[in-house]
């Protein structure tokens, strides 16, 4: 059987349907951040980095990098085992430590990425919790729904961000099952927040546990980067955060907190946590570094804020339509695959900007759109740059402005 | 509804099975592999590690730290993004092309974790191939047997590396549906290979795709340490080739290898590859340098072997029964997870010896076991204190001898 054959036709498909996916290759160098160097067909550029998720720059750090050396030249550069053969180090356990401070929960659990701490957390509990089900929001991320998926728990969608809609869901299931309601504060396509009090509030009078995704929320929002919900007071609330080590916080991996029974858990059971490497030591103790100096340190949320709300004026003094949403996503929507994929080629090339086009699947089909992430790291003239840029092809490709 | 309650009730009855799993917290120490310090309730001591699978101390080696902090230093601590958003960077692609020279293949892929590699290629290729039946080893890992759950594929399996079981089965499909036959080369909890030969025969013979796990196998197996199917010269008929970087390479994340179709099917279409944040810069340096050093130098993988051959032998002579097999994994077998533990915990305690005991369900219940793993730095005095700790505990316990 030609198994190549089957997989261009496949390919082939997704390329007719604009939706085939180009990685631009970066370097980034340290410091220079949100600058990096774009390797094109014809040669290395530098260019100005819209569309990271190191919301903060903290990646490039010099205390997180600091700590990730001196952890990699302390330790190693890998944990040399699963958490349980031979692969828990003390820097794990500080880093926990860390994270269940930061929620002010009792426990916290790491695992390689965000991705496989939603899959593994949901699959675990949707599966061993006897005649489950989980309430998830429609706008739920990608490894929540393959979480809920392989957990072959019952499920039951409800209407994005629409609280009635799961009360509504909630009422109609019988008193006695397990309920989870799973949802994200921070949307990371829309930008969008969630009505965090009054799902819990809805998941409270039902008996049911509450699943908050706040990856892209934590080291951003809260006095000290605990997310939506430590801004709104509701962490306690709240059954078990989850969050990523990947976006602000710059490094890499993921995680849940909650109670100790509820993390020993799913320690004790989730396959995706137990049958995998532990993150080296080095990614712990950076991460920890990062989490504690973001726990203390409000001048760049400010400025990201500051950036944020710049750019967002400027693109309404020229009229291009971008969503509306109170979080540091910035979302200009096209609304066509190629036409997406097309002004980002003209902006790298013309420009000297990379902002990646957003296509499905990571955006329903007819909602393509450049997404622009502000960090404080961007100053007042990368935005003029990027506003005259959009300025320019707005006028060319003569595309609807929104009314002013 | 008492989640808590929930979760305890079922953490009990694991702990009444005696399956509760309880982390030894080690501190890796640069240049002192496999020696770590133990942080026990009663202090922290130093222990030699005899389970680790930082199978070659890879993850201590000057050149491969070198490479991290250098790599930390010039890009930062993370990726800043998803492959497709923002995240790729140059490091990734030198490491891919080094991954798919080192098996001889167009392609590689890269993921966070082995785990994620398995999971998400066959969940991928069993869901997006139509009709296709996977036929799986049933000594499979983990993250095999949910990659292809969660494929919904029709799933065969097959007797334990028996090609005349695989072949009946294979009889039996019909000709014209895809099927991929998934094995691994070394199995980690018993130690045998594969007789991946005569797999790749039947599979060829009736069409199928071979899809073949080397996480145990790289970097210590084939005169470049391209694994079992490179010492066989057998890598250019396998289809798929997927490894770990966090084993003998000594730090983490997982690959595919494969043509280069392949490799863009799973690229485009994998959800765990797609909606992650990728490995660091730095972790791909590290481990573009340490596969590169294990090409040239033999001298490891030739130790590594001694060392086992050491082991084994002390242990013949002192009547430890053993699993017998060709590979780097000693065996030492109890068959119940209460005295298994007792015995790790006694070692540990009384010999400053840590090897984790391994219970359901990482190996068949009736079936647990001491695993030791000898690197190429394991001394001999380290091997005669191992061997004296357990002559003194085969005495004391009276567990049976093996016959000589």
């Amino acid at each position: 059987m030609d198994f190549d054959a089957l997989f261009n036709a496949q390919l082939s498909q997704l390329k007719q349907d604009g939706n085939y996916r180009y990685f631009a290759e970066l370097e980034r160098k340290c410091g220079k951040f949100p600058r990096a160097a774009n390797h094109a067909e014809d040669g290395v550029r530098d260019v100005t980095v819209w569309c990271s998720n190191d919301y903060l720059g903290m990646g490039q750090h010099p205390k997180v990098i600091g700590a990730m050396c001196e952890a990699v030249e302390r330790t190693g550069t890998g944990a040399g085992g699963t958490r349980n053969i031979s692969g828990t180090n003390h820097d794990h356990l500080l880093l926990e430590r860390e994270l269940a401070d930061l929620h002010g929960k009792e426990s916290a659990l790491l695992f390689t990425s965000g991705y496989v701490s939603n899959w593994a957390a949901l699959s675990t509990l949707g599966s061993r919790l006897k005649d489950c089900v989980i309430l998830s929001d429609a706008g739920n991320h990608a490894s929540m729904i393959e979480g809920i998926r392989h957990s072959r728990a019952n499920k039951v969608i409800w209407k994005h961000n629409d609280v009635h809609d799961l009360e509504m869901k909630l009422r109609c299931l019988p008193a006695d099952v397990p309920k989870i309601v799973a949802f994200e504060s921070v949307y990371s396509m829309d930008g969008d927040i969630a009505p965090i009090k009054e799902i819990v509030e809805v998941a409270e009078k039902y008996g049911a546990m509450t699943y908050l995704d706040e990856v892209h929320a934590v080291g951003m929002y809260g006095p000290r980067g605990g997310g939506v919900s430590e801004r709104e007071g509701l962490a306690d609330r709240i059954t078990l955060i989850e969050g990523t080590l990947g976006k602000a916080y710059g490094v890499v991996g993921g995680y849940i907190t909650g109670s100790a029974a509820l993390c020993d858990f799913i320690r004790s059971f989730a396959s995706g946590f137990i049958f995998t490497t532990a993150l080296p030591p080095a990614v712990a103790a950076a991460a920890r570094t990062s989490i504690a100096y973001l726990k203390e340190s409000e001048i760049e949320r400010a400025q990201q804020r500051r950036q944020v709300e710049r750019l967002r004026a400027a693109l309404d003094r020229e009229g291009i339509p971008h969503m509306e949403n109170d979080s540091h996503i910035v979302p200009v929507m096209i609304g066509d695959p190629v036409k997406t994929r097309m002004l980002a080629d003209y902006l790298m090339r013309e420009w000297d900007i990379y902002v990646q086009p957003i296509n499905y699947p990571t955006v329903p089909k007819g909602t393509e759109r450049l997404r622009f992430t502000p960090s404080p790291l961007h100053t007042d003239a990368d935005i003029d740059h990027l506003i005259n840029a959009l300025k320019v092809l707005w006028r060319q490709c003569a595309l609807a402005h929104a009314v002013a």
